[in-house]
């Protein structure tokens, strides 16, 4: 961390100042040029409160030259993170394919759609059970009764399952769910990620809509804080200026994340775009960028979905989908 | 609400549409062109989910006339709510000016603080227990004590209390609690809002740093879904690509807000920028815009703050912007 | 285009909207309710004024249903448009590769970068002559002498040249450019569009840094109405909130600009990312997505490039991403 | 500016870097620590390409501490721009109101408007006479014709004129226009920029759309590295995600701006808002914000006027924003 002290600043304050940094256990290497005094601060500057020191009145500005993020960060952890969720991995050799509905609606129709993404190729199966809606008068999930559908479906499947959280108070019935999913609006419900951090669940953590990637990866801190260090990164999209699609997939937040983190990436491009015909080559476009897997929605009646009917592939395009993935993957 | 059908659409399908809404309790009117036959709903088009319809293959577009909210919305509610608040009220005549400390340090500080203000002309105290911070290893408050140190300050200055929730399992803490925030990360944190709906407490709930004015009605809308219709609506700055303040003020939500939604509207021109430099310049922009009241931070000794330190001003630098906003207030 | 009517509104005010509207020559359907009545306008409504619409005191809001965009739109011209550059093509079976250095730096400088381009793969070779910076002391680019070893390059190697025009008083210096270059930051100057409409050069429109797709069809439409229907457009990284990569690559642009217009689609990971190393990812990414091409950075010696070293690939880098590239599409 | 070098690199690297540096004119400061060594540039670095700093192999990042602007800069320029203009002054004692139409559409038109603008109070008259609209299909100003009639206002009423310039090959028409303003989507048109450095015109200058302050600042800088020092530098709204509002206007730019430059800042917030109704409070906060002036639309007829209608006044409801901000502007 680099603090930039104000011309005019005596040596009597820029002591003050250097011996209150170094009583926190830092080093300090001065370097004092004709119009700016430079206070290089060396060590676990972790737990430096930025703003407080910028606010300090002899302190021009402050730059954080590491990054507050340690156990998400590759540079202490060079090697990829592989995690094991059921007879599958996610981050090592198997490229994920996590598919299912929006949202779970019937026995029937989860149980319809698992044995049809499992043919065509997934390695998870996903649903919503508990539902964030803009509005209370939408549909807010089946909740406790989808979660069994979702594990009655992995009985018949063998597919791991992934499902959302919303409300700690919830974690019991997520006991036989093998990913539980953090959404984009509870990115920073660090309430919620402090009490998943005490469990060993992995974690599929999706960005925030406005959230950039140091703050997703200091979201998987707080989860791993606690112990678990089980945990999914998810971009699917953010929120920009224009319309044409529901957000803006961000995919060079892969690499960038694949550089920062040793965490698996993967991408969902069903919300990301909001369009079921721009899933397919936004599938592709983020198996070619690196991701380790792909999270997309499928539903056996589209037009009928309770929700989100409008981003989900039939299972026959879905299957395509696949197909597709898989010589894009044998060639990179 | 409004569908554009599709060129080609035969008589049969457009009637298997306008009879599945009927059934939906709706009045269809159709107009046919040469181009394109328009659906128009009428009635209560709330409970319809416009992207569902939007993905029926005939249909090429929907259009919302009405707000999705209704308790929230003015045009249901013409007159401007009033919330009483202790001693005080909030949309009324008495302009809110809410101030105190980001976090709760000590007793010793709160009270201290609290005497300051009330001094200088606000009308609410405001202090963190419990705060959400980007990094788990920051300052994460006094929690329990936090809110006793608060209530002490109440008793001895009268002023109501205004403090922020993050889990709704904290809820018996806040009884003594005049006003509950709820802070812009979990403005969509839903089953927090759905929590706050079955209480009486009066909220405040601040926007989020990338959410529309929509939906920061439809978050009221959710609170006064459960029959708590007790809530200031707070614009504290949105996210935006410039990075000269920490976030965008956006004071043309007061006059917006103000027409959509009979709810009162404060700003918070601390967090909005971050700088307390510029809280002076917002502060009475945000009362010539019309703002019912103002949120900001105060400090004893901002440069020794635990957190946000930057964006507090001292009890003399408040008492300067107490006496500016009044007389902005006398000629408006 | 549709036109919500308040409530409220009487018969004599709704005759003299739709008689000023037929006046214009268009169809109206009329579509009373019981809160609304919608006026449906059909026919041409690309020269109605929706803004001033939605200004009449009886008017509640307008939607437009078709696109503003005419000569650009794929449902007036379903085939895709190919155009010839030199010996090669854009658009169609040929994917184009554009490369070479960010600023012509000196004859040598691009004479080799040219051969080195050529084997590798590339169609046509790209350099600045002209130059917008940010600020007044960069450097602002070898102007007509940078013209002039381009077109050098393009004899010796045969590849056609794309170079960037910031003033339609230089259009007399690119007689013997093939492919004429808008940046994003003149988007929207629309003088320069219209004057380049008067020409029949080639023109690659880059989307500018905020602008809506609609936009960018918008000043394709500025270009084709002057008669010039010889467009390709680039989507090159729009801003966001995030600052890891300089801009944010919007890859869904891909196949949403090629459902709404038939103009060809070319991506440029270097400008986007500004990164060297996030080059190759997006590359594929785009190549993925169905771009007709990509636009590339390449530099002999990035490291002492007068501009933009960051985001460049040395030629080894840049054969590598055209190798990877071809087995992409081999299979897409 | 501050250089951050990576671990690992060797003496003989580093040696080569400072000697490089210096042999630019730099004085360079070093410091190692453990893990970083940190390299300080101290002299005039406003020619040094950060960019290309960053893209050397041992560099890890680069940080500007100074800014790159220095004409703007009130550093260099600790007092007030007063600009005179005419027969009044932008940036001292008067506070500037710029009101007039829109476009200017007819001689009777802005003699009307100018008569009565000037009556409730207006400093100067604006009008648009080349109009940048995003549609080639709308109207684009009367031209030569209109700044004819702005002149013949100026005889009869004395008030200055502002009028857009889109096209520096139009120069010679704005011989006896007063101000000539560069719409956002010109403002890094730098060719423009620069034809206006040459000129002893003043400009008044409009922040693009997704334009960083310091961007804007650079644009001044580039009309001042010509010469030109008379620049009013204008706040219009900056594009978001929300879009109940055109734009959202972004009021802490005004004590930004005036903080890092001595050049007068105004505000609009007819074009910011998009809608007449917000005019008034918009105009109230950004004068309580302190800006040098506004520049507000007045049309006598808005519901016919042939641009950007919804966000006219009529001179009536003008009359009443002049009076308004004369009352805050008296107590600030």
């Amino acid at each position: 961390m680099i603090a930039v002290i104000k011309k005019g600043t005596s040596d009597k304050q820029l002591e003050n100042l250097t011996s209150w940094l170094r009583a926190q256990g830092l080093d300090i290497h001065l370097s004092r040029g004709s119009t700016h005094t430079i206070v290089g601060l060396v060590g676990d500057t972790s737990k430096i409160d930025a703003e407080l020191l910028e606010s300090l009145e002899i302190v021009e500005s402050v730059k954080r030259i590491s990054e507050p993020f340690k156990s998400a960060n590759r540079k202490f952890h060079p090697d990829d993170t592989v995690i094991n969720v059921g007879n599958t991995s996610v981050g090592g050799d198997i490229f994920a394919i996590i598919a299912g509905p929006c949202s779970v609606e019937s026995e029937e129709q989860v149980l319809s759609i698992a044995h049809s993404v499992k043919a065509a190729g997934a390695t998870m199966l996903r649903g919503g059970a508990f539902k964030p809606r803009t509005s209370p008068y939408d549909f807010q999930g089946l909740k406790a009764d989808g979660i069994d559908y979702l594990i009655k479906a992995k009985k018949e499947t063998g597919l791991p399952i992934v499902t959302e959280i919303m409300n700690a108070n919830h974690l019991e019935l997520f006991e036989d769910v093998d990913v539980i999913q953090v959404g984009a609006r509870n990115m920073q419900n660090f309430e919620l990620l402090k009490e998943l951090g005490r469990t060993k669940k992995t974690i599929l953590l999706k960005r925030g809509l406005a959230n950039t990637l140091k703050e997703l990866l200091m979201s998987a801190e707080y989860i791993m804080a606690g112990g678990n260090e089980n945990i999914i990164l998810c971009e699917r999209g953010i929120r920009t200026f224009d319309t044409y699609t529901r957000n803006t997939l961000d995919l060079s937040a892969v690499p960038m994340l694949k550089e920062l983190s040793h965490l698996p990436v993967v991408v969902d491009p069903s919300h990301a775009t909001g369009l079921s015909r721009l899933v397919k080559p936004m599938a592709l476009a983020a198996t070619a960028a690196g991701a380790h897997g792909l999270m997309i929605e499928v539903h056996n009646d589209p037009k009928h979905a309770l929700c989100d009917g409008a981003q989900s592939l039939t299972p026959e395009a879905f299957a395509d989908v696949c197909a597709s993935v898989k010589r894009v993957l044998d060639v990179i």
